[in-house]
């Protein structure tokens, strides 16, 4: 089965890479862009069939790898 | 209203990040991981309050600087 993990930035942690996109989509001529956020999207391929099992671990993976908890949020969807 | 919008490599692309998180997942002592892809997730408030304008709009965005539409593909799903 296969896992998709999302990785956003905390409310509150500045995202300069989020300002500079917006100000790009500002200049090329959308009107009416907001706050915008980058975060990471990733697909995991996993051997294990258990769904429950599978989100246990593809939760592990994300406490101690995919993300930085202490600014960054994840949620796994096991698809 | 919000954007969401997937970012991903194209089939057949190499992804080099995504085999270093695979890797690093084994070291970590987990097993039967696959495929890594890592993508990027993008949210964009927006001040247009029509979906299927939204969606163009967010359509043209994607095209012309979220993603690089040679190698990568990317979805957009307002909400």
């Amino acid at each position: 089965m296969k896992a998709k993990v999302h990785v956003t930035l905390k409310n509150g942690v500045l995202d300069p890479q989020g300002k500079a996109v917006g100000h790009a989509l500002e200049s090329l001529g959308f009107q009416g862009v907001g706050d915008v956020r980058v975060g990471k999207y990733i697909e995991i391929e996993l051997a294990e069939t258990d769904p429950a099992k599978a989100k246990a671990a593809v939760t592990d993976m994300g406490k101690q790898l995919l993300a930085n908890t202490v600014i960054e949020n994840f949620t796994v969807e096991i698809v």
